[in-house]
């Protein structure tokens, strides 16, 4: 099986071009969309999808990402096998999640007999990531595909930072489709907060209110949720709290406990 | 088979990610979107999609409709057999028009054994919906998945209202991508429009003209279409009705018979 | 293998309703999607893009193509044979492409024993040409599904014009998602403009830069790219060329060489 995460968009053709470059090498392989809308060149937003995702799928999956602002330059394309799983895509910190795992294996792709004759300096997706993936799920090994490098590109500032002895400097990971902002606040790393005063500051907002659930949120009211995602999150009732609080992907937030 | 029609929409990872546990649980059931754009929480116009939608699959498909503003209250998770077709989401009125059909058997599902272990107060999808539809999907069978209950929530509203001896008023059910109205006006229920005279009020429109195709209605003016949805439509060539008019899922229009 | 390209868009339950007829005459054909976002009515560009996207695909590979302001007028349903490809959609230039290939057989679908029971006038690809695709996916000899022709309709003004000596007319044939411009101008008959001085107006801006890739576009300047669609792109580094422009698809553009 393989997974598609990229910023190509639904509008154009070039999800379905990949696709069709798929079944071309490998005809039965089942290929998921997790998503093509990660906002242009977004990298960050888009390792955290990946994040949330990979997971979830059987091993011996084949997880193509790209957000790739340098493609055709000298960035290298990857491919890491971790944990049971593969991951395709730039070195550019997209991949960094699957770098945090136990014992990643990552190669460069420098082998082009598995990538479409003349590739492009424009779309990799296509001519060189698509192609590798089908190779791969239609039993290539890893091996054939490159050689292993130790010095792939890792996103930086993705966890919160303490300032104080109570207080901590974090950020939105991500704004789902429901307006809910995903912190970088870990769950089962700040675990109180269930059970103890806490403030969190989200631009002109303090929030003090936890809630278990979204509907448990009391009207015009901004919670912090435990997230289905592992993260805390921001919630209000029915609502939008992005619109609520005027932040967006990569804005700071502050978290004081007690 | 397994349908999925959600307000998820398509910029987050949540519809890979529930396509990603049912491949876990059944490897090679396929899975087909319907939408997952419905306008987040609008049960009414997701319970219109699935009625449009489910008759055109296979007997045997399973429906997993979900637009859920009360996940992780007590609103009860749902598992319906109706007319040889499976329907799975919660009960919130969503699944009300497979509840319209002859003999359906409506169960909750209360056993944890065929979710994930530890499921969270915010995203059933993943944790409940996704993985009954997969094992149903693998061949458990529905008795195993929940008990039998009488009470299934039921929407009401969904048919237009007699007011006096020629005229009914009625809501639009859903405007289209193209701008076109869908009434809740059943085109077997008003068989007369195409042959005889009628006056249809939609905002400060009165539209008098029926057409049989969107290509015959005359440039410029709102037709009533016989559309393929079995409900009347309005429609004008080439634009948007929605936009003429300014109406929404849920605006109020009138009919009046000769 | 099917492939589907419409301006349905994925809101409504449009796509979704086709792939369940699909499955219900052709159980295990894989259905893969092009783009449901075209704009709605635009025949060039969903011709650019079918055209952009067939070879990638496997031969016999059946192409769904709609884009059909004409449903339910005398326009006729066509079904292409062109280079071991399929083409299926309605009779009005969005399949010029597939005409220009060697030795194309072009047939209309008049058989109505391979359409739904009682098709309706305003969704011919639910009623139509989701199940003509099918059943010629299950093995429907194509001369079953309707007779020859030779009269298809085709697009004229998708090639550029000589206007002068050294001076081109030319076209915007779309936008993509990351706002290039991607003009008629095709790579292969335009050799020069990678090594000698052009000249090239969009809108109120000349283009005298050509870069090798997206990345190596100086900040802030209009670039001319050799695309992976095998045209020429205008492109801003890490922007929208669309954007700074005010260019939309259909827009005049004009080279001059040296």
């Amino acid at each position: 099986m393989i997974t598609l995460l990229t910023d190509f968009g639904l509008t154009d053709q070039y999800v379905g071009v990949m696709k069709g470059v798929i079944a071309t090498i490998a005809a039965t392989v089942p290929v998921v969309d997790i998503t093509h809308e990660v906002p242009a060149f977004s990298i960050n937003q888009a390792a955290f999808l990946l994040d949330q995702s990979w997971r979830y799928f059987p091993k011996g999956t084949i997880h193509v990402a790209i957000v790739d602002p340098g493609v055709g330059s000298e960035r290298r394309p990857l491919l890491i096998e971790a944990e049971g799983h593969y991951f395709i895509g730039p070195d550019n910190g997209l991949l960094s999640f699957a770098l945090l795992t136990d014992k990643p294996k990552t190669r460069v792709l420098n082998e082009p007999k598995y990538w479409l004759p003349a590739p492009s300096s424009t779309f990799h997706g296509r001519d060189i990531f698509a192609p590798v993936a089908a190779h791969l799920a239609a039993g290539v090994r890893p091996a054939k595909l490159g050689k292993l490098i130790a010095d792939p590109m890792r996103s930086t500032g993705l966890l919160p930072i303490r300032t104080s002895r109570r207080t901590y400097s974090g950020t939105v990971l991500h704004v789902d489709r429901f307006g809910n902002l995903i912190t970088n606040f870990r769950i089962t790393e700040f675990t109180t907060l269930r059970n103890r005063p806490f403030t969190f500051v989200a631009g002109m907002n303090e929030v003090e209110l936890f809630s278990s659930t979204y509907a448990n949120c009391p009207p015009e009211q901004l919670c912090l949720i435990a997230g289905s995602s592992g993260y805390y999150e921001l919630s209000i009732l029915n609502g939008s709290a992005a619109q609520k609080t005027g932040l967006v992907p990569g804005s700071p937030v502050e978290l004081t406990v007690s």
